[in-house]
C-alpha cells in the first residue's frame, strides 16, 4: 500500500481568506500542534506586503517562534525576490511560488500577465538556488471560473518552463474546485509520465462535493502527496458559495480506511481539528471532526437491551 | 460510457428525518417537478403507521394525486402485510422493503430481531408475487454505528436469502456513511458476481465525506443504479452529526463531468434543488446547487480588462 504524504496549508491558504485576524499565538500555537500530527510538509505564512494580505503580516514572527520538528518541512508562499529574501533570513526549507496557467485568473488573482509573473518567478528561482528548494504551484488546472477549460498542453507548457530552471517540485492545482475524477485520472498519469523525477503535488478544492473522489483517483494513478486544509478551510474569491480547500482529516480518515499510511496521528489531528472553530470564529466544513471515524462507535439506545430480552425470553 | 440510473429518495428518506410537516400539496408538487426530471425511479413514500411517522402520513393522497410519467417508477416503502395492501391499493410501481444486516442496528430502528423483520418481509414478498416487482434494501452493509464491523459474509447471507424468495432487486446501503471506496470495491465485485441477474443499487451517505468517491468506486466496478437525494436531504437519528444521504445534484454532475448518461435534466433538477430549502425550512448539504456546475462560468473583476489593456500597450 502507497505511503501518502500531506502538506498542510490551513495557516496560510486557510487564514488568507479569513475576515477576522488570526493572533501571533494562536498561529505559532496551531502550526506547532500540526508539526507533532506528523504531516511532512507545513506551509505556514506568505512573505508577501502586510497591506495585501493583512493576516499574514506576522510571517517573519511566526517562523522565528515555531517550534521545527525534524522530518517537518517549514514551506513558505513566497511571490517576489523581496518576499524571497525575507523567507531566507527566516530560514524556510522551502519556497512555494505561485501563477496560475489561466491568464484571466492571473491578472484577476495576481494583476499582471503570466508572462510577468513568469519573468518574476525566475528571479526568485535564481536567488534560491544552492540555498532552498523550489515548489511551483500551478493555479486553475482543471479548468478557469472565468476563462472555463484549460486544456492540458497548457499546463503542461508552464510546467515544463519551471522544470527547466530546476525546480523541486510542482502542485498541480484545481484552485475552484472545477476537476472531475475522469479528468484528474488523465492528469495525473501525464504528469507522472512527465515530470516523474520531480515530487508532484496535487491540490484539491472540494466545492462541488468531489474533492475526496479526486483525491481516490489521484492515489489510483500512483499520485502520493497532497495538500489538505485542516477543517476544509479556505476558498478562493473568485468562486462564490466555495465551500474550500479539501479537508486534511477528512482526506487522511478515508486513505487511513483504505489501508494507506500517512504517518499523521489522526486522532491528534482530531483534536487540532475541533479547536479551529474556536480559533476562527465560525463553523468549518470538515466532516469528520463532527461525525466522527468509522471506528468511533455508538452505544445502543436503552430499549434495544430490552427487546433483546423480550424476545430471547419468546423463542 | 456506461449509463447510470437513479433513483430519488427525498421524499421519503429525506422528509422522514424532517422535523416540520411538509404539506401534501409540497409533495405532489416536488414530486411532479422530479418525474420531469428524467429519474428512472422515485421513492414517493411509505406506507407506514401514520403514528410511527407523522410526516407521511398522507401516502394515500400522495399517491393518488401525483401524475406518472411513463418510464419513471414509483416505488414506496413497504414495513409490512398492512402496508403492502394500502401499496396494491396505491397502485405502486413497486414494494422497496427494508430490514438491516446488524441485529442491533435492527433492533435499534425496527424494534425487532433480523429474524422476525425477515418473516414478516417474506409474508409481504409472497403477497407481492404476481402482482409488483420487489426490492429489498439492506441496512448498514457496511458497518454499523452500535457493533462496528458487518462481516461482507453477513451481508451477503441476507442477500441470498431475499434473493432466493424472488425479489427482483437488491440495494445494498450504508446507513450512516461508514463505507470507504476500497470496501466498496470489493462489494461491488462480490455483488454483481453473486447478484448480476437482479437489479442492483448502491445507497451511500455523505456522513463522513466520502459519498461520490464511494461512487466512483462502485461505478468503476460496473455498479449503474444509485439512491439519491435531492440536496442531500435526510440522515439517520443513530449516526449524530451525519450530513445525509449523497445529494442527487451533486452525484449526477459528476456523472456527467465524468461523460456518463443518466438520463436526468441536470439544469431542471437544479431548479428543483434550489426550492428545497424553502420546502423544508432549512439549508440543506447539496453542493452544486450554491457553488453551480463546473461548466457556469462567472465574469471577470472589472479591473481585468484594465490591467489587459495596460500591460498590451506597454509591450
Amino acid at each position: 500500500m502507497q505511503r501518502i504524504l500531506f502538506n498542510e496549508v490551513v495557516t496560510r491558504d486557510g487564514f488568507q481568506n479569513e475576515p477576522e485576524f488570526v493572533s501571533t499565538d494562536a498561529k505559532v500555537a496551531l502550526i506547532d500542534e500540526l508539526s507533532a500530527c506528523g504531516y511532512a510538509k507545513i506551509e505556514v505564512t506568505s512573505f508577501t506586503s502586510a497591506k495585501a494580505i493583512p493576516m499574514l503580516r506576522d510571517a517573519e514572527e511566526v517562523m522565528g517562534r515555531i517550534r521545527r520538528v525534524p522530518g517537518v518541512e517549514y514551506t513558505v508562499l513566497v511571490p517576489n525576490v523581496r518576499g524571497a529574501e525575507r523567507a531566507l533570513e527566516s530560514r524556510a526549507d522551502e519556497f512555494n511560488l505561485v501563477m496560475s496557467t489561466s491568464e484571466t485568473h492571473n491578472l484577476a488573482n495576481l494583476r499582471m500577465p503570466r508572462e510577468k509573473s513568469f519573468a518574476g518567478l525566475r528571479e526568485v528561482i535564481a536567488m534560491a538556488q544552492g540555498q532552498v528548494p523550489v515548489n511551483v504551484s500551478l493555479s486553475a488546472c482543471f479548468g478557469c471560473p472565468m476563462e472555463g477549460d484549460v486544456p492540458e498542453d497548457e499546463v503542461l507548457r508552464w510546467a515544463d518552463r519551471f522544470a527547466e530552471l530546476g525546480v523541486r517540485g510542482l502542485t498541480i492545482c484545481d484552485t475552484t474546485g472545477m476537476a472531475h475524477p475522469a479528468q484528474v485520472r488523465r492528469m495525473a498519469r501525464v504528469l507522472r509520465e512527465r515530470f516523474g523525477a520531480l515530487q508532484l503535488t496535487l491540490h484539491f478544492h472540494n466545492t462541488r462535493g468531489m474533492g475526496l473522489a479526486n483525491v481516490l483517483a489521484s492515489v489510483q494513478e500512483g499520485i502520493d502527496r497532497f495538500d489538505g486544509s485542516l477543517g476544509g478551510l479556505g476558498g478562493c474569491p473568485y468562486a462564490p458559495g466555495a465551500t474550500g480547500n479539501i479537508c486534511s482529516e477528512d482526506a487522511v480518515h478515508m486513505l487511513h480506511a483504505m489501508g494507506h499510511e500517512t504517518g499523521i496521528d489522526l486522532a491528534r489531528l482530531l483534536a487540532a481539528a475541533r479547536l479551529l472553530p474556536h480559533i476562527v470564529g465560525h463553523d468549518v466544513p470538515g466532516q469528520i471532526a463532527k461525525a466522527g471515524r468509522i471506528t468511533d462507535l455508538h452505544p445502543a439506545p436503552s430499549y434495544v437491551a430490552e427487546l433483546r430480552q423480550q424476545f430471547t425470553s419468546l423463542s
